[in-house]
């Protein structure tokens, strides 16, 4: 797939980064950053061929330019790629939400011919390129995005390029894509860090299996969270809603010492959550 | 410590067992349940040197009698192991809860000079003595809950019993238990059953690593954690009510898309989280 350029080298980009070179996909890789050090870093866990600050350099040449910053900034970074690149550059992106990401990169004229939006499902707590991994989409989905907007040719390639990186492909529109993710990530990273915050550090000692578990997401970054609810800010918010409803039914039968009520309750969620174990093993 | 009686051969049963004779701990011990396909399970993974469905027998030569049922019937269990075991037996057991427990089987003059009250931090969503291993307490906090009418003499043997195990002990009160595990264990697996139960099936193929851990313990029994619930209700009522402070705090901010109180949200959270890290690398 020729120069393949990486914005962004942080755990995604720099795990990108290494699956192409690993499976020999491109000719070079050219990693684009705004920090030297992290630059640095991919280029040292072998990443990227080489790399680069000046984003309008370091797309120039490329035939695949991939946006892996926060979803805060790929739109612009998306823009700027586009100013700077080939007319048949494909240009896509790994940004956890779509919506408002598609729907700003098709209203500009001069970037919606080369772009097609993608969310590979492969995100961790962890950070920086130093944590990357060759194998982190191997088996996972990538969720694309397109749209009546969207043209072929690019599409085609995008497919190409996230395949080849290992990931299983899912398409859907950018709205649908969002109305899951508020459930499936979004909400259960809210919820870590909510459950994470009223358990004072006198009590950590008594905190085992559950609470390791179902608070580990929290240590993920502030500023990438921060700017991926908001973006998502609706479904998060009607996702949210559902869980109070949940929770309000667990208030219900715990006040009334309905145990019978409580087991329905659980025995319900019980089931969801082997369906989820089933459908992996199915996969796998 | 002589002959050892396990009622209940479950998980955490058959893993005491296992530990037991493993360790050479005990000259025998002893499964005694309700069903005959769990003793005989318990038997064959090399849990209990023999089982009985007769809890009066099994009990009467014991020197240690651990009782390991489901809360709703602990008080019960040790109630009728006092009435057959010998006068100078140790009855420990391992519920999860320990206010009403302890209550109860304090208020019982014929049952209390025999008995403390504990609970080893070593569950899993996984039953059954076919689960059972015999490390499952190396390094587990155990929290032993002793009043001012616990015997000094039993409340010895319980710390050597548990201890022998490798638990590391913890001691407090009953209800500074309750409270506690309301927010370290019980919310927590409230809360992965709420979230398993808005995520309905055909999103699941888009679901990642936040909800496969957040909704893990879920797989637990439901009848189990019903009566883990109902027992300490109050305590869990107050920290569901944390919870949803911490869960109004984080809406207002997403409403208000307030990107820096998000960020101050998330990062408290965050804190709280790295230091159950650090205190488990110092404990390990």
């Amino acid at each position: 797939m020729g120069t393949v350029a990486i914005v962004g080298v942080g755990l995604i980009g720099g795990s990108i980064g290494l699956a192409l070179r690993d499976r020999r996909l491109a000719s070079r890789v050219v990693g684009i950053g705004r920090s030297a050090d992290r630059l640095g870093e991919a280029e040292r866990v072998g990443a990227v061929d080489r790399s680069t600050t000046d984003l309008a350099g370091g797309v120039a040449e490329a035939d695949v330019i991939v946006v892996c910053t926060p979803v805060t900034r790929i739109v612009r970074d998306v823009q700027a790629a586009a100013r700077h690149a080939r007319p048949t550059a494909l240009i896509t992106d790994a940004g956890s939400t779509k919506r408002e990401i598609v729907a700003q990169v098709e209203a500009d004229e001069r970037t919606r011919p080369s772009f097609v939006g993608a969310h590979p499902l492969s995100g961790s707590e962890r950070r920086g390129a130093e944590h990357a991994s060759a194998n982190l989409f191997e088996d996972r989905v990538c969720v694309l995005t397109p749209t009546g907007k969207t043209e072929p040719a690019p599409l085609d390639r995008a497919r190409r390029f996230w395949s080849s990186l290992g990931c299983r492909l899912v398409e859907m529109d950018p709205e649908t894509h969002d109305d899951a993710l508020a459930r499936t990530s979004h909400l259960p990273h809210a919820l870590a860090a909510a459950l994470a915050a009223i358990i004072p550090e006198e009590l950590l000692p008594l905190a085992a299996g559950a609470y390791r578990d179902g608070t580990r997401v929290a240590q993920s970054d502030s500023s990438l969270w921060a700017g991926i609810f908001v973006a998502n800010r609706r479904p998060v918010l009607d996702a949210l809603e559902a869980l109070r409803d949940q929770l309000i039914r667990f208030e219900k039968a715990l006040r009334a010492e309905d145990e019978v009520a409580l087991r329905a309750w659980w025995d319900n969620a019980k089931q969801l959550r082997a369906a989820y174990n089933h459908s992996q093993h199915h996969e796998a």
